[in-house]
């Protein structure tokens, strides 16, 4: 197996070359825009690792791999215009360099287009790639709706978080793992752990999203450090210190998330007192720890030897080292 | 083989049996909504008779006829957002019930949905469906984006124009009619054909469609007559009509087409005075008339005895009879 630059050097020269823009260019100019945004690649990278890790040849899981990332660029199109977002990877997003109708229906476009990628595949491949494709499509859609229901919600439970956050994030992390196994021809029971493996990671990554959006480093994190605080988002860090809070930390907390003010560093200040006070900010950390424990359970018990499975221990460790 | 109001009564019950609402909600409150709407079904009783036609058992295709009719209630539900259309059917749209982010999602949902119902059917017989399908969908967006792209363009041709009716719509009922001969296991050679059938049924039904939106009878084409005259929207007789037209005829005609007054019965009757002194609208009756020919010539020529062909004849001849 090869190294994580390896695997994304040869998904981006694959894109390169299939990143064209046919008739009616108002309807694929926006597709080979989005694609050409860059990023890191992390899904079909994983696909194309996981083939080469089940004993198959990553290059016949290219296009299986281009399947999983334009899917995950249709569903930013469209998850763009319903929040409104100016910004994607630092550009403008598809509806505001078009029009919010060009996004919906370049989306759309993008959806049936990441369901051809599969079409090179034999029927049986195909047939079970499709139906996994499909199952973790409408996973993704409902996802985008709890998240969406959960913004006008003040009765969110962490069991229905944990859901949400699965379905919308962590379930196309597993999804593009299972999609290499199945490309490689590795038996059912393998390709079920190696889907464990990337959802248990998955959800991690995402409560770790949620932790050091809070507590994470300016320098490293990327985006704002408060941003979610300031949105008011019901986060895992906030359900906990819900939960774990007494009557007053309860009060004080749902009156901080009820303003919006001008300057929100105080409200940011307060609100962090509240994470930490509670001690959501130690269940946060705890949490993390246990599903990332949870996905090298499902690696380690994958039957191949540990060498093999290296590279996908690095990823992960990779993909967690952030909180440092 | 049945009667078209027997296949109609068939679907219907399908879906009446499997339109709930599940988990999240208000994703697919809107799904179940504008599927219960109504309307004639042409699509899935296509599919159905089709499927008797070859030698096989409608019950087996009604799957595959829900795929084609929640594929086509999703490109309704995503045209009218694009269309800003207050209503379907009689009734609120999706987006004006709810709002646009519900429109977008439920759609969203929807198309993974059609998908999903070809999940039944055996690897061999899912790929070709899926292949088809996929084919047909992503035809659909580029007819609607270039049905979007001629709104503002001056130089549209004739050809271009039947090969926008013919993506945005007469694919979808070529498709419909291929999946019942797919599912019934027809030879390759007798899915073309039905398939080369409903095309050009499809394309003469949106020309007659242009032709009845100026010349139809107010008491039975169900919409506003000249609705597309007020829009200034490039029809066949509007295009045949500047292609047929002396200079002054074309500059009259576009003229007409640059204003829109408050009262437009003047400009309706000028309009349709053009269509008239051209042979815009003679010409249209003929592609009609053509279109219509090609359809049952490709009906001819599949092998089977004249009286298995009868319903496909009748259900033709009723399309296109709303011309008197």
């Amino acid at each position: 197996m090869q190294s994580i630059a390896f695997y994304q050097e040869e998904f981006v020269s694959y894109l390169e070359k299939r990143n064209q823009i046919k008739e009616p260019r108002n309807l694929y100019e926006p597709v080979a825009y989005i694609l050409g945004l860059g990023g890191k690649r992390l899904r079909p990278v994983l696909t194309l690792m996981a083939a080469d890790f089940f004993g198959g040849n990553h290059k016949d899981a290219l296009a299986a791999a281009m399947a999983v990332e334009v899917f995950h660029n249709f569903s930013l199109v469209h998850d763009d215009i319903m929040d409104d977002a100016p910004l994607r990877r630092g550009n403008p997003t598809v509806h505001e360099k078009w029009d919010v109708n060009t996004g919906i229906l370049s989306g759309d476009a993008m959806l049936i287009n990441s369901y051809q990628l599969f079409e090179q595949y034999d029927d049986a491949t195909f047939a079970r790639l499709v139906r996994l494709f499909s199952a973790t499509a409408i996973e993704v859609c409902e996802g985008q709706q709890y998240d969406v229901d959960f913004e006008t919600r003040d009765d969110v439970s962490i069991p229905e978080y944990l859901k949400m956050i699965e379905y919308k994030t962590a379930v196309l992390v597993a999804c593009a793992l299972k999609i290499g196994a199945i490309v490689a021809g590795a038996p059912e029971r393998q390709q079920n752990l190696i889907y464990d493996f990337g959802r248990n990671l998955g959800i991690a990554f995402q409560i770790q999203d949620d932790y050091l959006d809070a507590f994470g480093d300016p320098k490293t994190f990327g985006k704002q450090i408060g941003g979610d605080i300031i949105e008011n988002k019901k986060t895992f860090l906030y359900l906990k210190a819900l939960e774990n809070g007494n009557k007053e930390q309860q009060k004080q907390l749902l009156d901080l998330y009820s303003i919006q003010p001008n300057n929100p560093e105080g409200k940011i200040f307060a609100v962090k007192e509240v994470f930490t006070s509670t001690a959501a900010v130690q269940a946060t950390a705890e949490a993390i720890e246990a599903y990332t424990l949870k996905a090298f359970e499902a690696l380690d018990q994958i039957d191949l030897p540990k060498e093999r499975k290296a590279i996908l221990v690095e990823f992960g460790n990779n993909l967690m080292k952030r909180t440092t």
